[in-house]
């Protein structure tokens, strides 16, 4: 197993980057500790720490849109990695849009919603 | 000025991805501070923290190799930013590589080079 420079952080958690494996689209930022790296390598498929619900977190495992590792990169530092995934059901954002970044910053300074909807969020979710 | 959650993250800074802007390959990931983001938004060239050197950090002061901002992206958590950059030089990573993520994980559990490495760190650097 690739090891990664977990120590780098004082949390134990390293970014990773989902990535489009096919259109190079960033999808979203998530973190994995030591276990969640080896899970997503024994598996295949993405696996994260959540920081928020402090636990185990497989992309999709609620909404059916789990993410598919087609390959990984791994940067100089050993402190970060891309996940390039097929993204099942087509979307990665918990709002339904196809990337977490769906909006970028106008001319004036404000936000612009640029991404491609692709659920509903409440007809997934009930919220 | 969009804001972000920088109180997000206990030590104030958030993850920002550099992803050339026209093959939408991943360059590098580095990390901004409040003052770093405002420094990019009006500057238009990337400009990170340094967290090994603590201070502001425009990329490619020393090599040329600066990163100027084509397009921000804002995720849905005002967390984690994409940089969509012209990468000057043609090189993100202080090893001479296109790329950071010049290595992926193979079959096997190791890594193999991947990237096209585009000039000597020793003749840049001089390390």
């Amino acid at each position: 197993m690739v090891t990664l420079d977990f120590a780098k952080s004082a949390d134990g958690l390293l970014p990773a980057i989902a990535q489009d494996w096919q259109t190079g689209e960033v999808l979203m930022l998530a973190y994995i500790n030591e276990e969640s790296w080896k899970r997503t390598l024994d598996s295949g498929v993405a696996t994260y720490w959540s920081r928020s619900r402090q636990k185990f977190w497989v992309k999709g495992e609620s909404s059916g849109n789990i993410q598919r590792i087609k390959e990984i990169l791994v940067d100089c530092d050993l402190d970060t990695v891309v996940f390039r995934v097929e993204q099942v059901g087509g979307a990665a954002c918990h709002e339904g849009y196809r990337s977490c970044f769906f909006r970028r910053v106008d001319d004036k300074g404000g936000l612009a919603v640029v991404g491609e909807r692709v659920f509903d969020p409440k007809a997934v979710y009930g919220v």
